[in-house]
């Protein structure tokens, strides 16, 4: 089972678009605000941290999918209930759901990698370092 | 069979986190631009005008599903594809290739609606307008 | 004189730049949510309500003046701290500090109006509601 | 005397608030990337590569005042007239107009710094390369 970790966000003016409602992308902002906040919570070092130690520089995303049930404006307080899936073998999902009070507004799970960078600047999956899974558990 | 509009997008340094690659709710600004765009492009008239004489003031999400494949970075240039998948009651599919070049660098399958808007402020999804289908088809 | 609000930020991994630091619109991002925050912690009702009674649909920016003075990155907590510097006939300005702890980061002045919209949908400044005022000294 | 370079920007749905009108932090992220077009279109090599043969990072704001004449929304095509006003020591000052046809929208003038790095991750400003300054002029 995993931790499950909250993100506060409040909701402001220019984050909603011409129809007075969040506009979308806005949600994926605060999604990954959600995913790094979960590590942190856990006791996860700082991305700048494990790329010294772990030559982990970060979780980038490879697949998301999101349903989005209510809107939300501005003056609203959202909470992002945050939890990890699965663990895989070089991957792993998270959980979001993004709640305004006890109404379920939005949920998203995706799949992202622990990335490690190569000399010429790209990146790969490294495996789950185990000692970060176990602080999520 | 739908028609298919390329809406391009260069790549900002802002848009690009200290990772060096594009952070990804970018990418979800830049759809929600296709999006628009490909109605445009297609004769749709701007939703302040729709608004008017169908009650129909936007392409609200309602689901949306991407796959990452390759990252970009700050000076590339990227064509987003657009397409409509499907045309179903009161929804339909629209769907994104985002390409640099030759390459493929995300895949993105969106469920849309044509939105009225209640009295109260709410939203509620219209059935399918013949004459927006029609310019797409 | 006028009251001091503190709006609190989180600064995100997706706030920063290649640079590893805050790009700087997202300090403009901030900063409007502040100037806003401030008015709701004075006390002054949502536009879309001061709409209804007032005729005021915001606070837009004429003008905007800010000096950088220490960058902050990704895990950083800052507070703004925001006052009105003057009320003039039909406009006022608004003053931040950017604070990481005890060090200034950003300083920045602005001149806003209280907009009244027209029937053809431009916008105009409105002489300073006496109402609003008083709730902000 | 400077050279002048336009950078054109699309208004989308999601730049514009529930003001119908342009958000105006997206006025900044807009005119931050006219600054490095500016330096592309005059023949300045990427700040990736700059970094390497001058230890030049880019070009960060270090003071900015702007003044919001006109509004505009989606739909609106705009252009970022933007050149340099002054070479001083270790500064320089660039300029911007933006455009909306014959239309002055907004005017906007930078202090900004060529930026070298230090051992320990801090920034500071180097003299004005002469090889950059003689592209630009």
């Amino acid at each position: 089972m995993s931790k499950e970790v909250t993100y506060t966000v409040r909701v402001e003016f220019g984050d909603c678009d011409p129809a007075r409602i969040v506009w979308f992308p806005n949600f994926f902002r605060w999604i990954d605000a959600a995913s790094r906040h979960f590590f942190i919570e856990c006791g996860v070092p700082p991305w700048a941290e494990t790329e010294k130690t772990l030559g982990v520089i970060g979780t980038p995303l490879v697949d998301t999918k999101a349903r989005f049930l209510k809107t939300a404006t501005y003056g609203d307080r959202l909470d992002i209930v945050t939890s990890i899936g699965e663990w895989r073998g070089k991957s792993f999902t998270q959980r979001y759901r993004v709640m305004k009070g006890e109404d379920l507004l939005l949920e998203c799970e995706e799949v992202r990698i622990f990335a490690g960078r190569r000399d010429d600047g790209s990146i790969f999956a490294q495996p789950i370092p185990e000692g970060i899974r176990a602080l999520c558990e």
